[in-house]
């Protein structure tokens, strides 16, 4: 491996050969090729980009540097979503239960909350006793028995994707679409779903402001999974406001306990039923419409809500907690966001309240930071919502009061003359 | 130190803040800032560049990494002169006494060859006992009572330089103008020449190939030493064919010695005499006409061949050696190169020439290895002469036969039907 070559012909923006960046990235993770020389990779990869076929190719370097799950034997298909992230984005509580109740396995490997938005994980361990952490073999047990596992990513998957996002971070490369695809693909394809539907977020709340970035991405996603192996496709959705109402970790389990329960906003239960769709289409080849009544009725006869409260036992969660409302961690605190005059609700700032939903210490700033449960939003108004000066836009759930929060807030909704004109949900489907 | 912030913004292309640059290669010099952090900018810089004031604050802060020299209180002018590196470029071994002994200090601390090119510190050591590590105190010394050092660059001298081009070196970030001008003139500063001349060679024997290279390059030299304070002027000149007769240490030892007795070849004493003039003139204040007249007038009386003498015998150097022609060491085997075919001499390869020479023995491809001062070339036939078939080309001084060695120097001349256009020896002057 000549590391100097290899770095040589991505600065002078030409495609690598085919092999080169896998065996860069393995002599890398072996100790042959210095954190210093692969940085200046990073940056010149960052700088001239890396096409689809490169980006597949580091992708498989990423899944070969350590441990992949294999479900076939198990006989049944098998799906998972992933989410580029938002803010009230507890779609994966409601989808998985959802897609194992229909018969497709779920072997669902998430992360935590950095930055803006929360994480499945997150979420779940606001159920008191959820363990996200599963041994390889009871990952094994659980989604043969439930058809559904909720994990956190162990150490020995993908380890080189954490290896160089370590680097990325620190050379400020993290940014950069072919080695974001690489790092989410690959983490994905290790955990050994046969289809991969990918929800790319796309407004003020997500990393993606514009439907043309979204839509690259997307792409790019689909493309990389593609070339990988498993089927897959994906929906760009709105996040210029919150999904659902609830923002904040144990709220969210709340909000998704009612969609499964059949009420709910209709924003998750819309999407949820599309993802879900899309799963089991992918998965088992049934035509849309029929695999989106598959996923309805499953809600309707309480399935769906049944396989959620095996999973929260299965993982030591506890069940009371769940089926009685207000079992879950409550916040001492609920100040409402008023309006301050008459109109309508114009634009929010979706990414800021997201910002003070970590400041309450519902999310983490640094990686090892403890979350508070309780605290988060309540959204009461809706983009597009006629509001009077005084009516209440949302109700923050606090640890303690925090005028100054309470002002940003206020800040991050924007009241205009006139009704603006909406997004729709779903603004695309990429195949 | 915001390292991140830092590399994000060479990484979007955006100019450096005033200050940042000094900050950041202070903040590595002082272990603050990783290796990986600073290979991820050198790329970042290499592909987005770095404009005359972000190469002048670069260039400050490797000079402030380490020791400067001041020679002002010596109460005289003093200049030094830069060469970009060629084939057969013993400019420096007569251009120092000349200047110095016009009146001009000329404190030199010069590089050893690396590459195809020579090295002037290993040209004067093929001298028996010459030395080139000196003490601050015995320069002082010695630049005070002869007006010339030649010395080597002491590991205090932009120590910061020599850490970044470690890094470069290894992470392909070598060939970048603005990183190459700060290297060059930190080390330049850093050694106290009040007035700095830049000799940027340009063809086929040279770095840079083109003339719009070579302008580039010397515009930007002139542009940054000004603005790091020394006077400074640039030429561009020819590099198509070994400058001289002579390539290899000792030969060009020799060579050098026959310029400056009034003979040699015209070309060393054109460009000799050239860059004298514009030493003296910056140096001085000297009209330009008056400045070649007095440093024609030094050799002329034999006072530019005293200053090298005495200052072989000041730095240990043997004065027999030089006094008595055929005492500097001599190669065994002395084998002809021939022209196979009648015609003109069109063009010379002459990196391979370079590289034929290194090959001898004559220079380095690692840094730490040995050299054989006695071999090289002595060119017998110049672009544009007529030849006939069997006449001598060049003479290869070999430590031993070596056949595929004279086949490569064969086909690094090229012999033709009809003369080519010959190029100036000095192309341009830049002020």
């Amino acid at each position: 491996m000549d590391a100097r070559a290899f770095i040589r012909r991505k600065r002078d923006g030409k495609r690598h050969d085919p092999g080169d960046i896998r065996a860069f990235i393995a002599a890398h993770l072996g100790g042959a090729v210095p954190d210093y020389q692969v940085s200046a990779w990073l940056m010149a990869a960052f700088i001239e980009g890396l096409d689809d076929a490169e980006t597949t190719e580091l992708t498989r370097a990423l899944i070969e540097s350590g441990r992949t799950f294999d479900w076939t034997p198990l006989g049944r298909p098998s799906a998972d979503k992933h989410s580029t992230g938002g803010v009230g984005d507890k779609i994966s509580l409601v989808l998985a239960p959802v897609v194992a109740a229909c018969g497709v396995l779920v072997p669902m490997v998430s992360g935590r909350g950095l930055g803006h938005t929360g994480g499945t994980l997150d979420k779940f361990e606001s159920i008191p006793g959820f363990r996200t952490r599963l041994e390889p073999d009871a990952m094994r047990d659980q989604l043969d028995r439930l058809g559904v596992i909720m994990a956190g990513q162990s150490a020995d998957l993908a380890p080189g994707d954490g290896s160089l996002y370590a680097l990325r971070d620190v050379t400020s490369t993290v940014e950069s679409q072919p080695l974001i695809v690489a790092s989410i693909v690959s983490k994905k394809i290790a955990e050994g779903a046969g289809s991969l539907v990918y929800d790319v977020k796309c407004g003020s709340g997500a990393f993606m402001k514009t439907p043309a970035e979204a839509r690259s991405l997307a792409t790019r996603l689909v493309e990389v999974t593609r070339g990988s192996g498993p089927r897959a496709a994906a929906l760009i959705t709105d996040m210029n406001q919150p999904l659902g109402s609830a923002v904040g970790n144990a709220l969210e389990v709340q909000e998704s306990i009612d969609v499964l329960q059949g009420g709910g906003p209709d924003d998750v239960r819309e999407l949820t039923l599309e993802l879900a769709a899309i799963m089991l289409q992918l998965a088992t080849g049934a035509d849309s419409g029929a695999a989106r009544r598959q996923a309805e009725a499953v809600i309707e006869s309480g399935k769906a809500w049944e396989r959620f409260v095996a999973l929260v036992r299965a993982q030591g969660g506890s069940v009371a907690a769940v089926e009685k409302p207000g079992e879950l961690p409550r916040a001492p605190v609920v100040a409402p966001v008023k309006a301050t005059h008459t109109g309508f609700v114009t634009a929010m700032d979706t990414f800021a309240l997201g910002e003070c939903v970590v400041h309450m210490g519902g999310g983490r700033v640094e990686k090892t930071q403890p979350i508070d449960a309780r605290v988060g939003l309540m959204m009461r108004a809706r983009l597009g919502d006629p509001v009077r000066a005084g009516d209440v836009l949302a109700e923050a759930h606090l640890a303690r009061s925090d005028e100054v929060l309470m002002s940003r807030l206020q800040a991050a909704i924007t009241i205009g003359d006139s009704p603006p004109a909406l997004p729709p949900l779903v603004l695309e489907r990429i195949d």
